[in-house]
């Protein structure tokens, strides 16, 4: 069997991490590196061809897009009322990466904006389609994993009432905000699920639950010399829609204690659902996973997709695709035999 | 939208499972009952057209087959050497109501033997083929959720060890075969998970596990008056295949205590994934189901993947498919416009 071969387009702490999960899946091979600053890239990647956004010669069979959602996948903003059709010919600069290299790659995200994902979907399919391409859009553990599993959980469990938690673990966008204020040095922000609010939603008793009774926050902060830290910390416990309306916890701590016991991006989450089956007897679906790293962990998925990818793909499914969209054994190295013979 | 016509062929436990779940899912209706005794299934449900085995008029879009694996749909015995491709005609009595029924209409079945899932698949998938039908197997929790569960642990963390753990709950085959033991009138075997066994995996350390170290077995038996409890005991202790290498308790109580604490059958079960990402850090997968009734659960997997099987064979695939083959959003009653907008 040749090997599937990927391309990666955008060289951060994702990119890095299908660089090292490719290691573990032997069906698949780094092709091509596409990035703004290939030269950065070669010092760290050899013996990868690597090449510049703007002046690409097409090696892989697929490309994983690995820029940010906000600023790289997506460029247009939902408050201007675009739909796919009226943009005739996308580049990165008016509709983001995503759009632009469909038309030049079958791809695989993590498109990650939940209210955006509808809109995002529209273009891919669109710029996908008439290529004949097949995009995976939104991959990774949530959305992805977890939406895959809110669906089966709701299908299994019909009128399921159906939950989310994310943590413990470090939240990018909610780190990033803290360090926008001033005297802040250096910031990392755990997301920490409420134990006792998950254990209610095992009881099967289907509470209602606030943002507040689900989750608390957890602020590790490296003041500027001198910083006022009960300012710093009011700041941050008032910020709308960050940490306003949430129990917020800050600890002041040194940028070398920062470094040591806070360098990883681990994550985890638990989407439960309950319910009754026919005639009331009561039913839980509890699905939870744990990373060590969560750019490692959306890498390992957006692998596994890219095996959906090629396969659909080769089935001439052009346009857009979510994991919902995937039969389990397309996510799979192994053949129908297999599968049937070891894993049923 | 036209409601998709079920048909139920075999009427005990899980046919009555799938009358009562049908009812929560308004996308799909009851429109035949097929059984070897018609008259005993009309006392039991009214304004349904039930046929027996042998003189059967089509009305359902597909039939869901609620026979047991063993004795109804799979005849043919794996120490004879058959092969789908020999076998020209199939009818009951021969092969079983699986490759019979396939003949005639789509179907979903929760076929559980096993290890003989890729047989009755090649049946399955040859009879339904040559009649443009589409047959989806051994679906279920395990086989079927648990199946799903396992491929994609496995893809999303390549190299993990996965386990499945079951319980706690009733194991009917086990009951019947305490059953079978002269001087019982009545019993029921709690299969048990070993707690121990499922934290030292939920640890990531990917231990090696005997049977004896995942479950534990636990028999309530009613004895026949005056019958001998330390035969009994050493009689179940000591079956092959059943008991032997195991942990079992047996607890002797009336048939009144039985039937009044023990009346439901209730399961659960766990499959576990752990395993190490790109440059070695954790990575756990950890699901968990709890059913009060097993049928019922069973059922309501069932009707999910009657969306599904109609879907698949109005796309003209035809043959046998498992849960693994099936996108999820195949399962569910929801649009995909809706799926996007508020399950990702």
């Amino acid at each position: 069997m040749p090997k599937i071969k990927v391309a990666i387009i955008g060289f951060g702490n994702l990119g890095r991490g299908v660089v090292s999960s490719l290691k573990n899946n032997p069906d698949l091979e780094l092709a091509q590196i596409i990035s703004r600053d290939p030269n950065r890239v070669r010092k760290e990647v050899r013996d990868v061809p690597v090449f510049s956004m703007d002046n690409i010669i097409k090696i892989a069979d697929l490309a994983i897009l690995c820029g940010g959602s906000k600023e790289d996948l997506f460029g247009i903003k939902t408050n201007k009322k675009h739909t796919a059709s009226k943009v005739r010919i996308p580049d990165p600069g008016t509709v983001g990466q995503g759009p632009y290299f469909a038309q030049f790659f079958n791809t695989v995200d993590s498109f990650d904006t939940h209210a955006r994902i509808p809109d995002y979907h529209q273009y891919l399919d669109k710029f996908s389609r008439i290529n004949k391409h097949t995009a995976i859009i939104s991959a990774g553990w949530d959305p992805g994993i977890f939406s895959m599993e809110r669906i089966l959980a709701e299908a299994f469990i019909p009128g399921a009432k159906h939950y989310t938690f994310w943590g413990p673990g470090v939240s990018q966008g909610h780190s990033d905000a803290v360090r926008r204020i001033p005297g802040v040095r250096d910031c990392r922000q755990y997301t920490m699920p409420v134990k006792s609010a998950i254990a209610w939603v095992r009881t099967g008793k289907s509470p209602v639950l606030t943002p507040r009774q689900r989750h608390t926050r957890l602020v590790y902060v490296v003041p500027e010399p001198g910083a006022d830290q009960l300012r710093i910390t009011r700041a941050i416990k008032t910020m709308p829609n960050y940490f306003k309306g949430y129990d917020t916890k800050v600890v002041f701590i040194s940028q070398v204690k920062l470094r040591k016991e806070h360098e990883g991006f681990p994550h985890a989450g638990f989407v439960l659902a309950s319910g009754k089956t026919g005639t009331g007897n009561h039913a839980l679906i509890d699905y939870h996973c744990d990373w060590g790293s969560n750019p490692e962990a959306t890498a390992n998925i957006l692998i596994a997709c890219c095996r959906a990818c090629y396969r659909l793909n080769r089935e001439r499914k052009y346009g857009a695709f979510t994991m919902a969209d995937i039969p389990p054994a397309y996510l799979s190295p192994r053949s129908k035999a297999d599968l049937l013979k070891n894993f049923m």
